[in-house]
């Protein structure tokens, strides 16, 4: 009898499907090449289902696009390129979606900046708003806002049933998280949005918070069901601030998606019941700040998932669970509660589990009792995980609270477990493992029946890569799962028309002898030169503007080369995403100018600074920088400093909303000698305690005969800085109170420092800072 | 070829249910009749899916019962009575259920209390919770603590799939919630509890909170998604305290449930996205305290329900729209948004809208910000309704802050808007209604079309009644709709063998010469008597102690009859339950006894008191009161008071959580003649604004010559009373210091009070009490 029904039935389906087809060949297709604006709107104002609207070859320069529309399941209207890859949206430009079953295919954005919140919004306005509308293939590049401090967002979702595939989208530096889901209001709920398949390219550290490359919700709608789910897509060095995505509602699933290098977390921020299966993190050698997933409220499960070479801690750690604070206020920190995190992998992460985090009990002195996170991890399960380390670094868990909260079960560790956190459910087994690329390694053969707990067999059914679980084993890897993918093939995210990765830099090289000529080198550099200086002494009247990656080193010589500044107007100009190294030169001032500043405004996006081997005296300032600017990296190393009024001055952003002017700050074996005022005031304000930067490196230097007009001051200023090292320097005849004031609870102390005559070096525990929140 | 699929597909299903019928069929019942404790617990032990296992008839007395077994769904294992009506479960006994596909029915529980935490509870222990478990056909009567004080519930769901219908319940009358959902851990979330065709029969006022008939989920739970369904419940004056259901969790539907004389509101406390609809709220013309609906947090959905003759105002409103707490803590007030209300009608209901209700920022001094609710109601939508009553009383609308977060379309009402808030979206029309059953008054015809909001189409399908909405109308009930339910049948809720209302109560009467035959008729009272005094002097050496709903008046004369009690103890003393009226009598004392007392502990059920045309002189006190002792009303008529050292003193619970000794307190047309100290002390504690008893009534009354002990002092102590009428009275030569203090925020005042030489009458707009959360 089950065979006769199984035939009709499968008779049935035919018969469907067949007349589906019969169905789609129907729709015909009304294809419109528009040429002008007017022609676009006119197109749209008359569209009707089945139109697809071509936008001709070219450039289109502001437009302001309002696509409202109705298509029909069956024949959605279409906007898209009339060539792929030949259609470029510039200028002050965005685009509305509303209605229904649209499609945008194809764009090109580039070369310009929204006016407006969004760069395309799900939604034209209240009354029109996307409902089964998808944006596939197209690409936003470096649309950033001119003012990096303004804020935008280059997608969002509003509606229900909405889709962005296949995207490429980088650049981002400005303020505001790339892309966001909106979730206030009944029609804006259960959404079901759909983003799968981009590819989110690089996003630059930010400094501060606001930044995330995804938002999905905030904490005032953080009770609404969104169901976003978020699959198969590849980040790729989003590093904009600590959180790449910030989920911060219910029911959404991050599914097998690849984050790579970025310098930041999956965070389940506010809302509950969201599921992570099938990801993978991969870190890199070099960088302290890439992390996994950080699991704040309830009822998350986090299963198959593989964390590689990850390096964060705290915030950031591989997998860091937070303490939450008593009946918690909206937009604050619930308690963990009824998570299970089971199946995953950890391998080569130094110490992957990080508990209660946040904790701060101790802070209470500074914070308010609504800012005490001291309610820990209740009813957690953690179960079925590996946890493999080439070294023994691997603690594997760092506590900053009591886990009397969080269950073990068959977790396998090739290491010892040698944390406070003693249990028979991490169990020390040495196993044999297979290495598969770059970033895959994978356990042959474990040992252990896997912990079956509650919904386990309902719920983890298949593996990292999509093996069915039959028979379940330890880790995110099915031990006998057939399909292995061994390499990240980029070619499957992002557009088909727009390859990233073929954009070769080529390096340039200049030879120049006149300070003329060294001004037009910088001017020709395309995107990334040496200019190798072969005169001794150049002299100059007017600032050299740096826009590019520019080396400025002497010819083959050990002599320095003497560049004198002889006007008033700043030597070095840096402009956004300037990267300007020297090395081996004589820089001297008038008194009156400052060796290194950035544009006054529109530092839209970060610069970089090398000085090395460099002597700099002379000049009012050593470098002044603008409000709205961000260096990603200052690094002096091995010059020296003279008989300059002011330091380095990273001290602009002082709106007290975590924001700071620099994400590192190194100086390394290099001298400063008569500087008048403070060597350095490098500021971030406002209590945020997911802003985990800057970074002062500060090591092997020497500061003589400083700080006479810092009177009663501070030699080296860095408050509200998080990170820093503060070692194997030596002060001498400095006429100041303090060569610096320590924050201590972020672990920051002096080491090996050697002080003559030259106030004290003090660490203060707490740190009351401005309540962002 | 459709018609073709059809056949086959019918065909399919015909053998579906045959096989599935076959299947049924086989199951074989083994019924095990058990008659010990010893015999029942091997039963269960031993139980096989389709075991029938039969509790013999009779008293089953202190067992404690775990029902843990596996049954199947085609053959689920049940335990039940004998015989329906002749099984009682009695003494200290529990029932604890776990395991899957059990059956408890047709049991009674009554004359005894659970020793644990709960009387029935769906968990044996945490390893062995119900699952597809069903409680049915059972009474649980009058089970309730000795102590009030001390906290059980009746019913505690724990696990998923578990159901109660059919059910009587009643009389539970000490703390905590009647019955309890609890949604702590993952196993108990995504319940799909089904609670129906129970009647929830009289819970007595208990003053103060923690009285719910029905209670889902807690503050720390209400981000779980909870989806129980109390479906077709009948519940009858649960009076307990302001809330009858606590919905504390998300998408719960409350469905056709109907709420009779319920002193209180079904109330959307925590959690979001819950659905009422199609219930009816019946009040009465005598009780201000009758609800509907309380609406805080996101996202619900109330439809067609019927609202009739509700006097309720504030947080008892027919429909009240709260105020949220700015980034409320968790277990506070969340903003009311995205809610819709739409196809409900209300008739001859006081004012039914209240919005903004519990608004108290003018209590910033005395509250600290996160108590204060200054969060408007946000995107409310209110359409379609019938707003219909015969006065001019119908406001419709009271509000306590601005009106900006509410859009009003096409509600109808009957009388002019004559409130604050304007807008086109009330319309006056008048209609012709029907007057179907004393409680049903349905409109005829009204000459609009409904408003069509966002998912209203696939969201209210059916009406009141189940018709369905093929062409909407305004109001809970389709305009053209053919199913009518005129009455209340009570036979479809509860058992089908027992019958609360069959059960008839007998007046007896007695006359009495001698104090002896007093007592002894006092004693042989069964339920309910009058008696009548024939003599002219008693006289009493121990305590009158009432049980019983007892009337103590002279038998046929305009006379007053005199009791004297010589010894020390009390004169009255009144027991759980207690009523006495007396009236025509004068009482004496010793000095050194009191008048009325209640027993010392164990009051587990409220009493009542009034006196009427008494004179009551030389007792130490008038009244006093025990801790955990509650009076439903006290009420002192056309009397006398005299020479007293202590007047009325409802003044134990001192816990300041929001428990009080007594919910009315009359005094009307009484004269107080050297009372020496307070001659009241009512007191309530604790900041809890959903309390809102205890309530003072005092009018036309005489003070004269009180309060010399109580120098300095209160005359009429009411600290923490939430409810005033203060007026017509004449206070002479009281040497306090103030007559009274009243709270002005809750709109107390005196009116035309007569004061010489008494102190002054104050009133305070805040008063300071100490926070309950």
């Amino acid at each position: 009898m089950g065979k006769i029904i199984l035939k009709v039935r499968k008779f049935i389906l035919c018969f469907i499907i067949i007349a589906m087809c019969c169905n789609c060949n129907t729709v015909t297709k009304n294809e419109i090449l528009v040429k002008t604006k007017a022609a676009l709107e006119e197109a749209i104002h008359k569209a009707k289902p089945g139109d697809v609207i071509l936008l001709s070859n070219g450039e289109w320069e502001d437009i302001e696009l309002k696509f409202y529309a109705i298509g029909t399941k069956k024949a959605p209207i279409t906007l898209k390129a009339q060539e792929k890859g030949k259609v470029f949206i510039t200028g002050k430009s965005f685009l509305k979606i509303g209605g229904e079953y649209l499609k945008v295919e194809d764009l090109h954005f580039k070369d310009g900046y929204t006016t407006e919140k969004a760069v395309i919004r799900f939604k034209v306005d209240n009354n029109k708003i996307a409902k089964n509308c998808t944006v596939s293939n197209c690409v936003i590049e470096d649309f950033t806002q001119p003012d990096r401090n303004k804020k935008d967002h280059w997608i969002e979702f509003w509606g229900q049933q909405n889709q962005l595939d296949h995207c490429y989208i980088t650049g981002k530096s400005n303020q505001g998280p790339t892309l966001r889901v909106f979730l206030k209001g009944n029609e804006n709920i259960n959404t079901y949005h759909k983003i799968f398949a981009n590819h989110f390219g690089p996003r630059p550290r930010k400094g501060g918070p606001r930044a995330e490359t995804m938002q999905i919700g905030d904490s005032y709608t953080s009770m609404t069901p969104a169901y976003v789910k978020v699959e198969n897509n590849y980040f790729e060095k989003c590093n904009g601030e600590v959180e790449i995505i910030s989920s911060k509602s219910n029911f959404n699933e991050f599914n097998h998606n690849v984050f790579y290098q970025c310098e930041g977390s999956l965070v389940l921020r506010h809302g509950n019941y969201n599921k992570i299966n099938g990801n993978i993190f991969i870190g890199n050698d070099s960088s302290d700040f890439i992390g996994g997933i950080r699991v704040i409220n309830t009822g998350h499960w986090i299963t198959n998932n593989y964390f590689y070479n990850l390096k964060g801690k705290e915030f950031r750690a591989p997998l860091a669970i937070m303490n939450g604070i008593p009946k918690s206020p909206l937009n604050r920190y619930n308690q963990v509660t009824d998570v299970v995190i089971a199946n995953n992998s950890w391998v080569n992460c130094r110490a992957p589990f990080h508990f209660s985090v946040g904790a701060n009990l101790e802070q209470s002195d500074v914070l308010p009792p609504s800012e005490i996170r001291s309610a820990r991890p209740e009813r957690v399960i953690i179960a079925n995980n590996i946890l493999y380390n080439e070294s023994y670094e691997d603690i594997p868990i760092v506590t900053y609270d009591k886990v009397d909260g969080i269950s073990f079960y068959k977790n396998i560790s090739n290491n010892p477990n040698i944390s406070k956190v003693q249990t028979e459910g991490i169990i020390t087994q040495k196993f044999e493992t297979k290495v598969e690329s770059s970033w895959l390694q994978i356990s042959i053969a474990i040992n252990e029946t896997p912990y079956d707990g509650f919904e386990f067999e309902d719920r983890i059914t298949t593996d990292l890569f999509g093996n069915k679980r039959v028979n379940n084993t330890i880790g995110a890897i099915q031990i006998d799962g057939k399909n292995i993918s061994k390499e990240i093939n980029t070619n499957q995210y992002g557009t088909d028309w727009f390859h990233p990765n073929d954009k070769k830099v080529t390096e340039e090289e200049f030879t120049v002898n006149t300070a003329k000529e060294l001004k037009v080198a910088i001017e020709k550099t395309k995107e990334k030169a040496v200019i190798y200086l072969t005169g001794n002494d150049y002299e100059l009247e007017t600032s050299l503007h740096i826009k590019k990656k520019i080396k400025i080193t002497p010819k083959g010589s050990n002599k320095k080369v003497n560049i004198t500044f002889i006007s008033d107007v700043p030597a070095f100009v840096l402009h956004p995403n300037a990267n300007l190294e020297i090395s081996g030169l004589n820089l001297k001032g008038n008194k009156k100018n400052k060796a290194f500043t950035t544009l006054k405004e529109l530092m839209h996006s970060p610069y970089n600074l090398t000085v090395n081997d460099t002597n700099v005296e002379d000049f009012q300032t050593i470098l002044e920088v603008s409000k709205g600017s961000f260096a990603d990296e200052i690094t002096i190393k091995n010059s020296q400093f003279a008989n300059c009024k002011n330091g380095i001055l990273l001290n602009k952003e002082t709106n007290d909303k975590g924001d700071y002017n620099a994400e590192f700050l190194k100086i390394e074996n290099t001298t400063f000698n008569k500087i008048e005022n403070n060597v350095v005031d490098y500021y971030r304000g406002g209590y945020d305690e997911s802003t985990i930067g800057g970074n002062l490196i500060l090591q092997n230097s020497k500061f003589i005969n400083c700080g006479r007009g810092a009177k009663n001051e501070i030699l080296i200023k860095t408050r509200g800085i998080v990170n820093m090292v503060f070692k194997d320097n030596t002060f001498t005849n400095n006429a100041v109170d303090y060569i610096a004031i320590l924050w201590g609870a972020k672990g920051q102390k002096g080491v090996n420092n050697t002080i003559q005559n030259s106030g004290i070096l003090k660490v203060e525990e707490n740190l009351a800072l401005k309540l962002i929140y």
